[in-house]
């Protein structure tokens, strides 16, 4: 079975369509890459590429959209509504299938050394390739942008990188590179109008209150559908998979006399977590995606 | 999204392996298919393969596969124990991705066609493709066998085949030609020592007393481990799908006093079996498979 490494890099430049364009097709000419999706936001003036590859060819078409974006975006002259530093801003790595967020961030360190080798780009480490701990964090590796991180990395030691020179590419700035596991949105109605009841069952369950480690919660009244909804992001569904979390919101709600009207799965999900159901719930011990005929035609 | 349509051709020859390569070879000559498996069987004298393509290219590995076993086996010389009647004995065209067995009775009867006009082969259609109610069940169709049905399809009208001549292939005989859903095997084992538990169940939830539609089921003692299982084949999972079958089989357990201890799946199960899990399990109504994240790289 060929392993599958998830890629998201996010890009300072949403408004000039060539210039993306140029960007993905140097992503894409690497073979066995295969790009999934391409968001332009022109009000951020941002870009996310989502792609997907195994662990060697990924870094090969991270570094060439790297080089691209060297070598086609100005932080100088960029303006848009969302922080960034970096021309190539953030690129982290997901492990999807056959790889573990390990394997993740050793490709995100050896990108990360051949991007600020050959493109003289400063890199900072983050989430769960993070070499200090308040880089895990991105909002503190970003902290200044562009502009105040030009000054901070030459006088603040804390803002040293990882990888590269300690100053920022004159145009092009510096990246964050990571490793994270996917992320599962996962949604809950409840028939109930009491938006209480959500917002106590989310804050219960969420990881920042002590609840399930890996969750965020958060509870919304969805008038045009009478319910209310615990609207939860699974930020590491080997650790809390979804049938824990679709149970203890199921309890909770029991506990507060309400039912489960319906759940829903927002966007893409891993085959691994669809699997990891099967077996839970029919007590399936060696249940494996292996066995999904489907990986055996495509995979 | 491909649609997917598995195909699995079994051929009357098990023992000399360069003719089946030969087969194999003819079918995988089909740009976009993709051999699954290939099992050959000296005792039965018989190979099976496992093959999947589109509905388009599937029908010409299929008459691919057919043309080399009719130039290659020679029915005249055949000796072995499993049942047949021609060198491509039977061809099932099963519906797995974005199909319907409506879809795969169609590719049936265009398959079934092309191979009595060009290979002079006579072809009964069988199982879901059957046009007579008695051809739904194979051993009806190959009654006799090659040489009983040598005589029979020219003094019998009942033995008058769907396409193609009223006589045998003098050393191909002849093909029955069908469509099915895809197979799913699953068992449940009981926490307990009474084999009477299983086959009580067995016998109560099968479709042939009256229970689930289209599951078969039969019980089981496994000592070994200490368990008795509930061994069943879901032969249409969108008539009774597995969260059906094992609620029923848990249910039938509780009321006799027993616990489950675990199930598995035997082989292949198609993805939307796995999602259908997830939705009914989860309660999603819309869940579908188009959602799971290696389907948009594979697919």
């Amino acid at each position: 079975m060929p392993t599958i490494v998830e890629c998201v890099p996010n890009f300072s430049e949403g408004r000039r369509k060539d210039v993306v364009d140029k960007i993905v097709y140097s992503i894409r000419s690497v073979p066995g890459i295969k790009v999934l999706d391409v968001e332009m936001d022109p009000d951020h003036n941002r870009s996310v590429v989502t792609f997907t590859g195994n662990k060697d060819n990924v870094q090969e078409a991270a570094f060439r959209g790297a080089r691209a974006a060297v070598e086609l975006i100005d932080l100088t002259k960029h303006k848009g509504e969302h922080p960034r530093m970096g021309a190539l801003d953030v690129l982290p790595f997901v492990p999807i299938s056959g790889v573990t967020l390990d394997d993740c961030v050793e490709v995100a360190n050896k990108t990360a050394a051949r991007i600020a080798k050959n493109l003289k780009v400063p890199i900072y480490l983050y989430e769960a390739a993070a070499k200090k701990p308040e880089r895990s964090n991105l909002e503190n590796v970003r902290k200044g942008q562009f502009e105040g991180l030009r000054e901070a990395i030459l006088t603040d030691d804390s803002r040293y990188p990882d990888y590269g020179p300690r100053m920022l590419h004159p145009t092009a700035g510096a990246t964050a590179i990571g490793a994270r596991m996917p992320l599962i949105a996962f949604n809950v109605n409840l028939k109930s109008k009491d938006l209480k009841v959500a917002k106590d069952i989310a804050k219960k369950i969420r990881a920042s209150n002590g609840g399930l480690p890996k969750l965020k919660a958060l509870g919304f009244d969805l008038p045009a559908k009478g319910v209310v909804q615990v609207s939860m992001n699974l930020t590491d569904y080997t650790v809390t998979p979804i049938s824990k979390v679709f149970e203890t919101v199921k309890k909770e709600a029991e506990e507060r006399g309400v039912e489960i009207e319906e759940s829903e799965v927002i966007g893409l999900i891993p085959l691994d977590a669809v699997c990891d159901l099967a077996a839970k719930y029919l007590k399936i011990g060696s249940f494996s995606s292996n066995q999904v005929l489907e990986r055996r035609i495509w995979g």
